[in-house]
């Protein structure tokens, strides 16, 4: 670099170099072969609804590549707005969850002010939070949950302007029912904003979403088409909150963000009444399928109210080693980043084949390790 | 709201409830029908690689929806390095320009810091410089054309991080030999940057990009899938930029952004020989069409080096006027934004229908604007 060299602004200077996640293909390329079974990443194994399936289809060949998308995302919010009983000028589309955080942390946290989560929670939420220059105070999970009560008394403490709270959670998977996140919702500190992520909440046995109140101005509630929809290579999430908070992210998106295919895919996706509760069976007995593994194997672990399990391995060390060998073996998988969450390995629902391929690797490696010790 | 009601930053406090551009379904949805041409938009007419499309198509089927894309967009990285003669670390790719630019703003335009373009240029350029609180100063247009020289010379005095210069330019579609941008940058006073959009490059007769010299910290090259591959509802685009520059895009980036048939779509784009000069000479063909009936009207315009055509109504009052009627009248036009520019009306290369649309509609308003005049 010669002396003419541009400098960053002092914020984006002053931040790592890191990355929220590695993908399976850095790892893939890694290994120079493929994995057999990718439950790593909380992807859907079951796919997108036919009927989403059959509109891109069209769309592709009708050349809707083309054109660019809706930046109003019209009749997709219209369409979410009576789903969810608001506005349309209640909901704003964005390309996906990890978008609207970043919009989210950039219009409320100013460089310095406090922002509070989880020990171990969400890693990009902490990205952005780092990349706007806000401070990041952490609480720890009670218990393999997330703590409403700790996290409300940080955030008073520190003035903190968001505190970020998945229900469901990840990456443990578990969850609290809706009656506990209203009252955290009830006890909010005065200008502080819940950044409530829901993006398993199609997952969950009972209802842990606690009523939409948009007339609250402190709430935003995430919501995707990665998960349950199947779609998270179209990159398609919104948000739900108070009139006034959507103005915000409306000052400031890229108003044609989202891929033209995906509003198409996510309108069909939400007019097609079978494919949710089909995919919601599927899942509950994946779970169940990985629940029966581990008592078999005598291993304990959390339920879940997501498409993934935390199987608990003893210790982060032990985890990681696991880890390593099963992404040796071809089983993308991940695990908590921090103590005490790191003692469990995030088993992801998968299809029938991948459950089998990470099954019969994981009891090769349970049996080698117990020879070892 | 009560008294509870969280606050937006200070800047995005300040921010107007703008948007770049109003999109075509905005319209229609006021208009209560659909356009029978859409030529406002610099799409393309002309569609995807078949290439593309069936890689698309089968990604589809194969449920390729459901992963995540590769964070590190590697493979298409590979690629584009091998076409453009740079190295992989020398690229970054994205969910099209306008997230680049935002990106762009974003990392080199500390609050408060000057910015300079040309007065008309891209409009999101402008809405990015404002979301990050720069200072956007503008110099007019030099007959038509971007002026380098200007733009250098305020860039100087207002000590600019940024100069943003889209060559062939948007709205006008004219063009500067490739010589002449080089000039541009020997020239860049220090820790200024360029950012060259070069969205329509593919377009020109010939070329008007000077050599890629990424060892040159200063210039950032923005090019996309969005104008002569047909890609711009898929929301992919790419820099090629000093690895430093580059750093920094990937430490605030959305790792995530780009979806899966994006990439899948733009790396078949790229492996499709014969695609791209077709391409390039349907739009050679549809400039002389417009060319052929502007010279029949008596009307001037000026020669493109892009998909669309600037074609002279006199002044801006008498283009809203025509671009209003051929709204009405099912035609999705634009015209630039301000004086003197607005005296053009960018009439976009369409499908021989929406050609030949276009024309009847616009012949029919010349011949009343004549009889009411």
């Amino acid at each position: 670099m010669n002396s003419n060299t541009p400098t960053f602004t002092d914020l984006v200077s002053s931040l790592p170099a890191s990355v929220p996640f590695v993908g399976p293909e850095t790892l893939e390329r890694k290994r120079g072969k493929s994995f057999d079974a990718r439950i790593g990443a909380n992807e859907s194994a079951f796919g997108i609804s036919p009927a989403a399936q059959k509109a891109m289809q069209q769309a592709l060949q009708q050349n809707g590549c083309s054109w660019y998308g809706d930046p109003e995302n019209f009749e997709l919010r219209q369409e979410l707005a009576k789903m969810h009983g608001v506005q349309n000028d209640e909901i704003c589309v964005d390309a996906g969850i990890d978008s609207l955080l970043g919009l989210s942390v950039r219009m409320l946290v100013e460089p310095g002010a406090a922002v509070v989560t989880s020990l171990g929670a969400y890693p990009t939420f902490a990205y952005h939070v780092a990349g706007f220059g806000g401070k990041l105070i952490t609480v720890p999970y009670l218990d393999n949950h997330e703590d409403p009560q700790a996290l409300l008394a940080q955030a008073s403490d520190c003035d903190a302007r968001i505190i970020y709270f998945s229900n469901p959670d990840n990456p443990m998977g578990t969850s609290h029912p809706a009656q506990r996140v209203q009252q955290l919702i009830d006890d909010l500190p005065p200008g502080c904003v819940l950044a409530l992520d829901e993006a398993y909440a199609e997952f969950a046995h009972h209802s842990l979403t606690p009523a939409i109140d948009t007339s609250n101005p402190q709430v935003i509630r995430y919501r995707t088409f990665s998960k349950a929809y199947g779609m998270a290579g179209m990159r398609i999430g919104y948000v739900i909150a108070n009139r006034e908070l959507i103005s915000g992210f409306n000052k400031i998106r890229n108003h044609f963000a989202v891929n033209r295919l995906a509003q198409i895919g996510a309108l069909a996706s939400l007019r097609d009444n079978e494919f949710l509760p089909q995919v919601k069976q599927r899942v509950e007995a994946g779970r169940q399928r990985i629940y029966g593994m581990a008592d078999e194997l005598g291993l304990s672990y959390l339920q879940s109210s997501t498409n993934f399990v935390a199987v608990d391995l003893g210790d982060g060390d032990r985890t990681r080693w696991f880890l390593e060998a099963l992404t040796d073996r071809g089983v993308f998988i991940r695990m908590p980043g921090v103590a005490p969450l790191s003692r469990y390995i995030r088993v992801g629902v998968g299809t029938a084949s991948e459950h089998e391929q990470f099954e019969s690797v994981f009891r090769q490696l349970l049996s080698e390790s117990a020879t070892t010790a």
